[in-house]
């Protein structure tokens, strides 16, 4: 049962762990610099997060936090497309019977509270609110039966898209990875505080406020469990590694009119027993 | 105007000059102990590797070498779908007015003379000989016109395709990133020992001897300025990123009857002035 985040300090990236109203410093308290590297470092790490809390003496409001994204770099992160028949529905496309997936470079997203950078190129600078699963125990050819055992936790995502550039091939890479387009945070939430499987929690988008996607996590056609199945069947899947797990109905550039945001914008997006990631729109510099 | 090549000694990776029989440790004359190390560690390398070189008392013969991928790490590598007329054609595409890209992670390649792993799960493993492009500057907006500024050097890549998995979606992800199922190398060209661009090089890939792919890289329907500037315009491309440009007519799964490799083959890719990259196919332990 905790709630993880990276925070930037003068001395560089830190590891807290949030309580009521403030964070614990555990990097302070001798635990590695990032949650993946937490992650990485061993299975127990649980029972070392709870002794570093007990033993650090540096604790910071959490009004004064500055997130930084809880992975900020990660072997792979794998984003599923279409994953809510609605949203696949309004996108024109099948519900898909085998996952859409394709990867998002940790250079594409950003922590809560920092600005999405719409680029200079594009006015097609669309939200997708998602909920993003952390991988904390290594695996291949991980059963459907075993799978939750894999996630370390959970955490909100905004899968930031360029629509016109996701369109330019049949690949949607170039869309889904532009500099700093999309979001990740506020917190990571151990899977022990939610659900099985994250299952049934509400997921809002709202822009400006206007609530512009609305769904619950069991809506998702392929469930966590399901994915982590899939997705192991290629490749390893190890710590640090965050499947982002698609999003539902609503998408600005699905409207009719189409809404795309524009810099002074705000997005969050809010998953229930997770938290709000919140983002304003910026031009780039 | 060297060759480079990170190989694995009793202490871990380690970074080699090549020269005509033989590789001088450049990691044990103070050099980082890979590649992609060396060119995120400032741009001067060349001068360093020469210094590093005069000083080296280590040198071991190019036979007794173990290759690891020239790239064992790096931030980004994106691979190019259908850059060649003829393989689109027979791929049933038609070709493509803008890039086709994918993402491959470093967990899906090995070195030269590594075997690359057909999985249990499927026996359509196909062979895709290409060109990889070292990137040895970072840029954003790169122009096309500097765009073979920000090129390092070159290496031979077999983009090795699970080509039922690569088809369960739209999206080639999966297919594209078994583990072990690409290969890197031998070593790393610097761009001054090739054409500008490194075109008009002959590239063939061979199955067992029997030439399966022969081209020239001059016909690239998008080369490799155009592919630098088109693909930083999403984002910065930095020191150690790779993109593997293509693959001409002649894979496996187009053929008639169709060819796929099985454990004990041998497959070749060889790039004029660059060298053979030569793997033995073997089933998952």
């Amino acid at each position: 049962m905790m709630r993880l985040l990276n925070f930037m300090a003068s001395e560089g990236p830190r590891l807290g762990l949030k309580r009521e109203d403030d964070v614990v410093d555990l990097t302070a308290a001798g635990l590695p610099a990032t949650l993946e590297a937490l992650l990485q470092s061993g299975p127990d790490y649980t029972e070392r997060v709870a002794t570093a809390a007990a033993a650090s003496k540096t604790c910071i409001p959490y009004s004064e936090i500055e997130f930084l994204p809880p992975i900020i770099n990660c072997a792979k992160a794998i984003a599923v497309g279409l994953n809510y028949v609605d949203h696949a529905a309004e996108s024109k496309f099948e519900p898909p019977s085998y996952p859409v997936l394709f990867n998002r470079y940790p250079t594409s997203w950003v922590g809560h509270d920092q600005p999405i950078i719409r680029p200079h190129i594009s006015d097609k600078f669309d939200y997708e609110g998602e909920m993003a699963v952390i991988i904390g125990k290594s695996g291949r050819y991980i059963s459907k039966e075993t799978a939750l055992d894999h996630v370390a936790g959970y955490s909100v995502f905004n899968d930031g898209s360029i629509r016109d550039y996701q369109t330019k091939s049949a690949q949607w890479m170039m869309g889904k990875n532009f500099d700093r387009s999309g979001s990740f945070g506020p917190v990571f939430v151990s899977a022990d505080e939610l659900p099985a499987g994250a299952t049934g929690l509400s997921l809002q988008t709202r822009l400006n406020g206007e609530v512009m996607q609305s769904t619950s996590t069991d809506q998702m056609i392929f469930d966590v469990a399901t994915l982590i199945a899939l997705i192991s069947e290629a490749f390893e899947l190890v710590p640090g590694d965050v499947i982002i797990s698609g999003t539902p109905a609503g998408v600005g550039a699905a409207r009719k009119p189409q809404v795309f945001m524009k810099p002074g914008d705000v997005c969050e997006v809010e998953i229930e027993g997770i938290g709000i990631l919140s983002n304003t729109i910026a031009d780039e510099q």
